[in-house]
Order: C-alpha cells, then structure tokens, then sequence
C-alpha cells in the first residue's frame, strides 16, 4: 500500500467530463500517468468542449468505442449511473483494465462492481476534493493535493485484484491525494456527516429563504455577509450530482439527520428557555474543530477563507 | 442621507475592542475621521493589546473616564452588555454626543436607547461584516468595505437627531459601507435568516459531529473537504456574541427555525421516499441565489471562495 512509483497506463477513458472527470485528465496528464485519454460523456456538447480545452485525445462515440481498448477506465457521473455503466463494461471492457469510480457514495459502487466478472478490476474510489463549479470547464490539475482519497476494494484477495488496489492507490498519491482504505458501509456513514448532511443543509437553508415572505430576496442578497453566502457555495453544487447521493446514501443520511435534528431541537429549547449556559457551552466547540481542520492542512487558516483578497473574477494566483 | 462629506470627530470613545472595535479604529485613523480614539474595555489585557497595537491613543480606566470628552462613543460589545453600558452613557457621556453601536441584534438595543435623554444622540447600527476571528488583533481597516450597514433610527424627529442620522450614515460610507435604514423589528426578522439561522446551523453541525460514536473526529477532519469545513468558519465565531444574540433575538430566530425545520423535513421525506424529482428541484435554487450574491458584490466568484490559493498561514495579500 506504500509503493510510492506512478502508475503508468497506456490508454485511459474518462466516463463523464464534469469537474472530476477533467481535472483527473489534467492531474493525469500533468504528471505523464497517461499515453492517451479517451472522453465518454452522453452530452456530445460536453465532449466538443473537452475536446477543444485538449483534455482528451479522442471523443468516443459510445461506450463500446470507447472502453474497449482501455487499461484505466475512469467512470465520474452521478452514481445514478453506475448501475448502467457496469453493465456495458461487462460487454466492452478488456481483460484486466483497472476501473475506478469517483462517487460520493460507496455501498451502491460496490454492490453494482461485484457483478462484475474477475478479469475485471474495479476498485471504488472517492476523492474528497470538488468545488461548487461543474463541467469540463471547472476542471484543475491540483484539485486532489492534500485532499484524502477513499478507497472501498471488494471482498476480494485474488493477486490481480490486490495488484489493482496497490495501482490506484499509488495512481490517487501521484495526482497528490492522501490515501484511505476502508468498508463501503462505513465510508457512507462517514461521508453522510462530513459532506451529505452538510450539503442537505446548505439546500435547505436556501429553501427556507426562498419561501420567506417577510424578508426580500433582495435583502438576503445585500446582508449574505452575516453568514447566509457560506451556505449558498455547496449549495451551488449540480443538482443531478446531489440527487444521486440522497437516493443512493439513504439509511446514513436519515441517520445524521436524526443526530442533527436532535440537536437542533436541543438548541433551540434552549434558545426559547433563554439558558445561556447551555448556548454557551454548545458554541465553544466550533473554534477548536476548525483549528484541528486548518492544523490538518483541509482549511485555510485566512479569515472568511481569504475571500476578501481575491478579486471578484477569482483570478488571483500565489 | 446622501450626505458624501465625511464627517469629523474630535475625541472618539471605542467600548469593545474586538473585532469591530479595532476594524473601526483603524478604518476611522486610515481615513482621518477623528483627532483621538479612546479604547475603553473591560479585559485590561485586551486594553493593553489595543494600546500596543497603536489602535487607540489612549486607555481608559473607567467608563466615565473614557466617555466624558467623547463627541463619538461606539459600542462594540456583545449585546448583551448594552443595558448596563447606556446606563453609563446616561450618566457620563456629554450633551449632543453621538453614540452608535455594531450589535447584530437592534431591537434590544432600540429598547435600551430610548431610556436616553434627547441631549444623546444613540443612532443604532449594524454593519453586515465580520470574520470568524475575535480580538483587537483580528481587525482591518477595510472590513466594511462593499458590506451593508444598516441603521436603526430611534422614532425622533427632532433636528439635533436628524442630524446625527446623517452624520452616522455619512461615517458608515466614510469607511466603505453603503447604507440601509428599516426599523428594528424587520432588521431582526431579516437578519434571522440571513445571519442568525446560519449560525445556528453550524454550531449544531458541529454538536451533532462531535456526537457520533460511529465516526471519529480524526475522520470528520480528513474528510472535512466533503463541505463539513465550510460549517466550521462561522462556527469558530465568538460564543460570548452569539450567545447574546440569540438570547436577544429569540421571536425571530425561533420563526425563521421553524421555516427551516419544515423545509428539512419534506427534504428528509423525499430522501425517505426516493423522489428524487423533488429533490433536484429543491437542489436547483443554489445555483441562481449565489450567482446573484456574487454579482451584487456580497462573494467572491473564485471556486471554493479562493481558498486553494491561499498560503496555509493565510499571509497571502492582494
């Protein structure tokens, strides 16, 4: 698991040219992972795109084309996909090409690769790395530096599929990501906490603001700065992306939702009961976690995440 | 109240020198609004630090000290504090002093700045603008700078205290803000949702993280790149403010919750349900509401507010 050589492929089809699917073509590319790229995506706007930004080397016209000759398959759609994705690789696919997936849910991953026959080898993986952009534009070959790389391997200790987990775990080092191995279940719970129910939340605060009446869109818009527009950055994030994760990661999220809930409730008896003591002590917590966080290298230790130095094209470099 | 002359002070008295308190001291001596600044603090320590740190000319020993030559007092404590501070002032501070505050909650302090006689001239302000670092050594000079100010006026029509609102609103543009002027009542309920909700929300993020036996802390931190991170900065703010503010602005903290809680339980319910229609029309919102707060100029169009190109000390400038 520590091997620290770059893997090397010869040719790599990317399934899906959103933001993970082109910033790993260009991860891949940067650091010579790759002889060739091959983009599949079932929007043909989106591969002309990815085309012209030189992100592949070769629009597929279908799966079939485009995997068959493939010895790293990269599938990055919304999970909904998987299970119709799997399927075609079945058919398509070549003896021994390494599959890896970008999801952020790991149990449905895992349960549509297990169909899979051996000479395949799909090792699940989760990148915990993104912005709230989407599309082959939002792509950048740093995204994955010093982010965490989740893999979730099947039930399986044949050498060729050890072999395949070692490869992908040193394929996420060389794009820069640290790297986690753990159970399917257990990444879903994990992930329901630090990202699906933050991101469930962040949707739902803008909901609450839209129905009110009282209070004017151009008002939310004006007074953000008190706290609102950190909400509104994930709750950017695709739709379809985020529709895929609630329908497949159900039991965890309604899990943290319940903890969540729980809490919130708590809050806000104590809110009603006027009990400052109780408020107090909830809120003295934050302050040491985000230290943890910014100490860990996954937050800038800037204040409002060094918004305010960026000019408001983001075009601000080091 | 289009007033663009800056006004000028003489003796400014700063009660709190926190973040406010120093962005305002440095913002006002950057711009040469007033001859003196008077730090007036009841933690002597920070009094010491503000001295070191040139944002005041001088520290005074007492309210009544600090207070007595001011023509401008400005509160920037916690809220909570305001009853037993307009106490001083009432007794202290000298005719036709103008007196403003930074409190995030103005009912409360509506209340306490009608018990003043007409020779104080108390406008109540809220300048929409902070970080989520606390002390005098957290403040700058351009913290208002494009945020929202927004002025409370008392209900009095007297010439002397026309004036004051002017000058006040003229002292807010001074330092780069522009200006808004509602009444208490709806500046609470507004600020309940744009500022006082989010908070909420992330503090029992947090709670609810710190709670889970199934996931550690060590993971949530790795993992925090998920979206958990963004929760953590307003979380990090100071619990004494937050505390006093939703001790003071229960009725419309506890309205906007319930607008919220309703909004996550039909969420919940169509993740229990699978109806993912309802979902991705609920996700659809995000994308619209935070390009319009870009294009208003409230945040930073940079992906992941620009974070990535931050050094990890967050010394990087413009």
């Amino acid at each position: 698991m520590t091997d620290q050589t770059p893997p090397q492929f010869t040719n790599t089809a990317i399934i899906g040219i959103g933001l993970i699917g082109s910033s790993l073509a260009l991860a891949l590319r940067a650091r010579g992972l790759t002889d060739k790229i091959i983009g599949i995506d079932q929007d043909k706007d989106v591969l002309a795109r990815a085309a012209a930004l030189n992100l592949i080397d070769h629009a597929a016209a279908s799966l079939k084309e485009g995997v068959s000759d493939a010895d790293l398959i990269i599938i990055a759609t919304p999970v909904g996909a998987i299970g119709e994705i799997v399927s075609g690789l079945r058919e398509h696919a070549r003896d021994g090409a390494v599959i890896i997936d970008a999801g952020s849910v790991k149990g449905v991953v895992a349960t549509a690769a297990a169909t899979l026959p051996e000479r395949l080898l799909f090792v699940p993986s989760h990148p915990v790395s993104g912005t709230e952009q989407s599309g082959p534009e939002a792509g950048f070959a740093t995204l994955f530096e010093e982010r965490w790389c989740i893999l979730t391997p099947l039930a399986r200790t044949d050498e060729a599929y050890r072999g395949a987990v070692d490869k992908v775990a040193a394929l996420w080092r060389a794009v820069g990501a640290q790297v986690d191995i753990m159970d399917a279940e257990h990444h879903d719970l994990a992930l329901a906490i630090t990202s699906h129910l933050p991101h469930l939340i962040a949707f739902t605060l803008i909901g609450a603001a839209d129905d009110l009446e009282s209070v004017t869109e151009a008002e939310i818009v004006k007074y953000s700065a008190g706290g609102f527009r950190d909400f509104t950055r994930i709750a950017a994030s695709d739709p379809v992306m985020w529709r895929d994760v609630f329908l497949h990661n159900r039991e965890a999220v309604i899990e943290a939702l319940g903890r969540f809930t729980e809490e919130l409730i708590a809050l806000q008896r104590a809110i009603r009961w006027g009990d400052g003591k109780a408020l107090h002590a909830a809120f003295e917590r934050g302050q040491a976690l985000r230290h943890t966080i910014i100490e860990a290298g996954q937050e800038t230790a800037s204040p409002n995440f060094g918004r305010d130095q960026m000019d408001d094209k983001g075009s601000e470099q080091n």
